[in-house]
């Protein structure tokens, strides 16, 4: 598993999520993700190298090139933890928490015997 | 809705993905932040300040306290966009991406007749 940061911080950049977005179409070399990009083969590759080491995309030697595509794993530390917030925005649970925010705190009642 | 650089980039913090999951349990102060985490209340509010312009908490005034609880909507920009991530992850599109991928391309066919 990839640590959660680098994920995150792979993520924060428009430019590594608009080569995700165009991988999530299907592999592509260096080259063919610069064209569209208009930036240069050594900056593509950088931030490939991001994304590499976040673990959102792996690479394979076809010849002299190495198409990149999405990690099938990529995502799944992100969503766990994700799915963590998720839950406690659930409309139910919401709700749930707005009712203890609101809540009064009563006196606690005694339990214990007047006359022990 | 926030710009996701900023969702992304405030979730690269292992800091304030903790505070985050401590008000998944629930609204806290400030206060009540610093305690468990042994930070100072200016380093907490700095992190909440980060957390704030990134749209994934929202504070509000009661008295001098400004207790912090997550937004609603703090997620849904987020989760938008790795859902199209996400979709090409399917095990199905996954495979067909394997099967596009490892296609021969084949001698198109003439469909214009031989005797015009």
């Amino acid at each position: 598993m990839h640590s959660l940061d680098a994920s995150f911080s792979a993520l924060a950049d428009p430019t590594r999520r608009a080569i995700l977005a165009r991988l999530a179409l299907g592999e592509a070399t260096v080259m063919e993700l610069a064209k569209p990009f208009d930036m240069t083969q050594p900056a593509v590759s950088r931030h490939l190298r991001v994304l590499e080491d976040a673990g959102l995309i792996v690479r394979r030697a076809e010849g002299t090139k190495r198409p990149c595509r999405l990690a099938a794993d990529g995502l799944d530390g992100i969503d766990d933890w994700l799915a963590l917030l998720r839950r406690a925005l659930e409309p139910n649970y919401a709700r749930l928490d707005d009712v203890l925010a609101n809540m009064e705190p009563k006196p606690r009642t005694r339990t214990r015997k007047e006359k022990p």
